[in-house]
């Protein structure tokens, strides 16, 4: 006999950086599986270790890690482990970004910058990624930067069935707080049911320089529920800013929705004060108790991620995640 | 003696595919070089041949061609020609794309799409490129697709200051067709001196699922001279759309602005008839006499090509093509 | 538990560009499968767009396409095919080319060339694909241009076996069209059982240089069914004009046999005239029935496409469809 | 139907170049797998020829060679193997190497030298290898010059037990024959029950530049059974004065032992006139009968290497091969 | 005319990370440039964002940065500096990284670990690194992770030097702090001219599993003047020990020598308590005032670097650089 | 100020392996520069080592060795080459092979085979080969085989000039020794001023399965001096056996001519006495003193490569070297 024949397995480990242990739990708990118990530690001078406890060969790898800050620490450690995984002969690894860091620099807005959300791209698939999930992408371009499948989820059929029933009985009008996002407004829009659609326009006085910008609405939104959407919200500026204009231009309220809560430095302060009824987020990144305030809804992402993951695994149609016209 | 010692030399060389000859020999005069001589012809199966007449050793090489319609002959042929040149040891390959094809293509809309957009940007990566020049991309994210420098250049100011001399004494109002225009419609409206910003909501009424959609103004534009903007226009059914409805809204009269004419099918009769007073393109892709009408002006974007292919042969800043703020 | 077991599946999916529709049905009536339903247009400008209907997730993705004219817009439906299937998460893509465009294109014959067969081979692979399989190739070093594995199916048992049966009792000659196809001719003459071999010899008068080229028939001829062979004809003009000094020179009749039928521009009319009894081709590209006449046989090479495409599926042996010595 | 579904095999095939054939005899036999058979020769000009005689589609192959002398037949032998198993559709290759040649070149020791262990990585990787398996390593770093899973496997264990149980009444030390194998000296120090360690110092007289080194023991090494450790022996040279040096500083016997008995030119004569009581090597490579000597013990890697295919074959752990603390 | 001709330039360009700017200063200073000026900053998530203020088009660009704690984010900047340098035509990116990041995971240890050595240099050769400058490797191996040239300059003739002048009565010995480091205490003997060796050979009682390891000095040591040397000191854990064991042996005193000082949590604690005379490092990384003791002695890395430089951009021999026999 | 600016310099370096030192020599004073020293030896187990002498950075460098047996040596020796001079920042490597090892094994002849030419062109890439010149490859296609520059240098017409001058009186045919260099020997007629041509069928009769092959000779060579002409002659089996059956055939006289003089084996006895009155070289591979006979004639090809050497340096044009239609 010329050689040794045997039944091919097929099994799914999931492993977890350090970033975002609740979200990695939830998923685990979703999915029915333990995440791979792993040695993982931080030398003195910054220096990430990561070893697996257990044989991956021939495992179908899943390696979850939010982007959240120190970014560069988290990014770092899921190369890492990537590296590891890789080496270790693992058959397949996918990389499990809910928010894909540097996904806002990803273009040059002006001579001699970097496009960093390409070069995430590319070191992930230099340290041995073949595949990415990720939700809700600043912009969808981003897939293509990646050379491999990028399963790219959406979080909006969540937060907005979310909105449809909690305000059922009002008069919805959805609000971009700049020109950029007024095509993911319509979208939202479209999934509310057709409410009509304004932005925010900043405008700069051409005679006076060195003024400061004024916010234009540009739309209707007399009378009506505002919900303002954005993909992620970092310092909260901007739609702090959009929510006070609104309320100054007659909106009854407004509610905030995004799937990516950044929350850095005075976002919480501004979001809890800009007039907002409520705030909604999901859970893609860390959202710690002391940045939650009593108008804050956060929804976890964990069943859409176990799902993705459960149809990766079995050779499923993720699209149908994705709601009907995804 | 144990070497041979030379001074290096460096010389442009220009080569244009055969799509656009019209452009080629504008940027040629403009650079004063001849465009490099070659046999190209097409056999009776539509396989293309290319061969140069010269030699090309160590030259810094230009390739110019419009991804014009047939398209896909267009960018195989520009595709043969880079290979041709990489295997004649020209020294760094510059592939000059004024429209950037299947641009539209840029990322999955749905499950199981291509991104082809990336894919053109590998195929001429194998084929030898060593960089890009381009004009106005769809979206500014395609610049990442490419695994090297991309010189984007802007035709925006170009067309702008036609319209900034031929209408400075009008109100003016600047109008995305659709909502994913709205940021290109702020850097007009900014590039114009501040104006009104508008954009063309689509909505679909939710009660009658198979009905028609209506075409919403989102913004003031009564009584103003409607500047409709976009990167491209290819069959005009969008644009043509919105010039009605901007004039049924009483707009005093519509100036349509887009940077590639790619101009299909009922274009030309739609844009003729649509109302707009004029419409501006430039020449980035051949618009045949045939496709010419009174109220159309075309701009020549060779001046700007020539000055970024010198400005990239001398290593100086194209970033100052950009305009101020580009 | 700390992973999730499943027994691996493994399924075979057939995908069609729009080059050789008639070919592909075949195909897939001889495997017994449908094939994958997409849609796939091309706009106005020449843009292909392509889409899969069903879920392409961890299948053996088998793309055939003829690279048939127009040449430039099958193999760039093919491109776009691949980039979709790789995006979308297919296990392993097979590109089944019965012709391989631009393989005439496998060297520089002189300097400042490109070698298009070999560019072809990396924008295949660049794309996504595994693995090529391609029938009777223009030379057999192509296979080297592609790095993975080359299924290079041969058609020739099949011709020859048409004419084993039809001029059992004849005496016959292989005659090679030119200089380059003799040892092509000799496995011919070889498959027919030893048959004598001819070749035509291009030669030019060295005191007339102006002079047109003589054809002399290097071989014995006289009195012979002489079959001229060929991989592939486009023109018609080298196999029409052999037939011509072979009836001159005395041979019997003649028998024209190839794998590739091109049949550009002139080649019906002078296929047709050219005093061959009966030309012979696979249907590897289309020909469609305007192109037909009397004396033409074509040979179907699905039942070969099917059989390969099973074997590699099943991981069978290809090389047992490759004849006894192949 | 849209589809065919089949149920995945998974098989073992072992591949053997022409270089150590009876360590893959016993590799097979441990397997309990027959050697695939192939056709291989060496052309006059020593070009080497390889076909297989059987499919190999779809197989997990593991490649064996050991890179003896003539070492660049042994490798180029096992280059175009890997290159043949690509090109034939195997589904996975494992190179074996016991031995990686050349890893001694595994840095730049001055300027402008090459590093031919990255070197030899790189070349697997481009000829198609997935893995590579290996033996001892000459310094732990070479596994990173592959970019992909290397399975390094220890034999110091093996060895340690013969020393163990041969020489379980005696004091031991271990001595490492120069300061760069101290660490490694250790290592055995500590499978051997924590010994005394000690290393031979070459010292150069500062005042006298031209004169000879002299060697200098650090460590006690008086009347004990000295083990001197290597990963390789070449022409003998060092271990043989080491072994001098210690039996006139009193040591009680010598005994040495090293993975890989390269064994060129003189080291016979040195090894088995030095003074050394036992000599032993694994059978990494080819130790011939005219190479034997009395005091020489030849240990088999067999076991090992079998043991470590079946598991990566299995995707079990061959973490557990090397040894608790591995 | 049918090409532009020009005179190619060659100019050199020094950039800086925000890490350690000192060291760049001193660079800069030493090779009479201006750093580039850029806008460098990190967004309160972490992420990083750098643009060039000059054209950098053509130019031959050093990206200087230390990897210092937090070390992700210098690497991280460095990265994304050559990414940006990549899209904006620099003609070749030399990365200067005194000290290696990661430097230390250069193997697998055990099973299921990174290569984070490896990983380092893949990333900058994805982000777009032509070539790597670097001193005093943790293993010169490490050289071979890079495809491409690596210097690799080496500080211990600096630190030598010191040692040599102040230290030129006292009867020295070099100890290796353990048994890895014997091969670099012998380099450092040679320096010195000729001084005895020892090391630290931690042992462990078999009998006894669970007590503390005994450090036995290997070697002769009393009534010297100990340098006990490293490529780095982290915790300062292993130093301070060998300080203290070789003090208690008979020592006449210690002074301890490393090129890097990574200092990192009780370093400065033990190493200044540790009973050394002298602690002596390079400003490879930058060793903060309050880091700063008594008995340290900083030697500046910068003109090595600044020398190393210039002779890359001249095509000048850097070996020259690394002492007489580098 | 902020850069450095300088004039760069080129310069171009000569390399040689132990090949063929002869040929080195000769191309080193047509060039008039000296061939870098180096040292370079072989170690007892057959590992080759190279160092230069001298620095390379920033050179032109020409890396010549003749793939001669034994090949694997030559070969291996040729990459390491390559690989030092990549890590010592040649600024430009061309590999100058004037034999092609492995040209013969250009395509699989049947499944299961190597493609050893495309191994050995990726070989090179992989060791850091920016191009590649040769002579008078096997099959033209081969030059697809390497991704960058192939400059392919014909032989042709410097035998073909000793040729007409020394048989300018007689009537010449053209003779290939078998079906496969027709094209070849149609080429050599071309360049002889049209001769005919004529070339060996070697047929098996069908009836008798294992009776020896009978030679054929299509063409007419009667009276004539017949030229047999191949590009390389290894064991000299066939061209000998041609030379006997042209002379059977009433043929004047016969000379054999081939570019690369293999000489393996038998070919010396077999060419000496095949009645062959000359046999014509060139001294692309080393044919020593005791394989020369009184009819063989050796021309150096040494004039060829050096002006090939020359033009490439210069950025002049190689084609020029090809003859008129090369």
């Amino acid at each position: 006999m010329s050689a040794i024949f045997a039944t091919p397995k097929k099994n799914l480990m999931l492993f977890s950086g350090r970033a975002h242990p609740e979200l990695a739990d939830q998923v685990a708990k979703e999915l029915d599986v333990t995440i791979t118990p792993q040695s993982a530690y931080t030398f003195a001078n910054g220096e990430i270790f990561v070893r697996f406890e257990e044989s991956v060969r021939g495992c179908d790898a899943f390696v979850l890690q939010s982007h959240s800050a120190p970014i560069n620490d988290a990014v770092m450690e899921q190369l890492i482990m990537v590296d590891a995984l890789k080496r270790a002969s693992a058959k397949r690894i996918t990389v499990v970004m809910p928010f894909w860091g540097y996904a806002r620099q990803d273009k040059k807005h002006r001579g001699r910058e970097p496009i960093s959300a390409r070069l995430i791209a590319d070191m992930f698939l230099v340290a041995g990624a073949d595949r990415i999930m990720t939700v809700d992408l600043h912009t969808a371009q981003i897939q293509g930067f990646f050379d491999g499948p990028v399963d790219h989820l959406f979080a909006l059929p969540v937060l907005a069935d979310h909105i449809k029933q909690k305000y059922a009985d009002r008069d919805l009008a959805v609000v971009s707080p700049d020109s950029g996002r007024v095509r993911l407004a319509e979208r939202w829009a479209e999934t509310l049911g057709g409410t009509p659609l304004a932005f925010i326009h900043k405008t700069r006085d051409p005679r006076k320089p060195n003024e400061a910008v004024a916010n234009r609405v540009v739309g209707e939104v007399d009378g009506r529920t505002c919900v303002v959407i954005d993909d992620m919200i970092d310092t909260g500026g901007t739609v702090s800013k959009t929510a006070e204009v609104l309320l100054r231009e007659g909106a009854r309220d407004v509610v905030i929705a995004a799937t990516h809560g950044v929350l850095s430095g005075p976002a919480v302060e501004r979001l809890s004060t800009c007039g907002a009824s409520e705030v909604i987020f999901t859970d893609t990144l860390p959202i710690p108790e002391e940045k939650r305030f009593p108008g804050m809804t956060v929804i976890s992402i964990a069943p859409l991620l176990a799902e993705a993951i459960h149809q990766v695994f079995d050779d499923g149609s993720v699209t149908s995640l994705f709601d009907g016209n995804a």
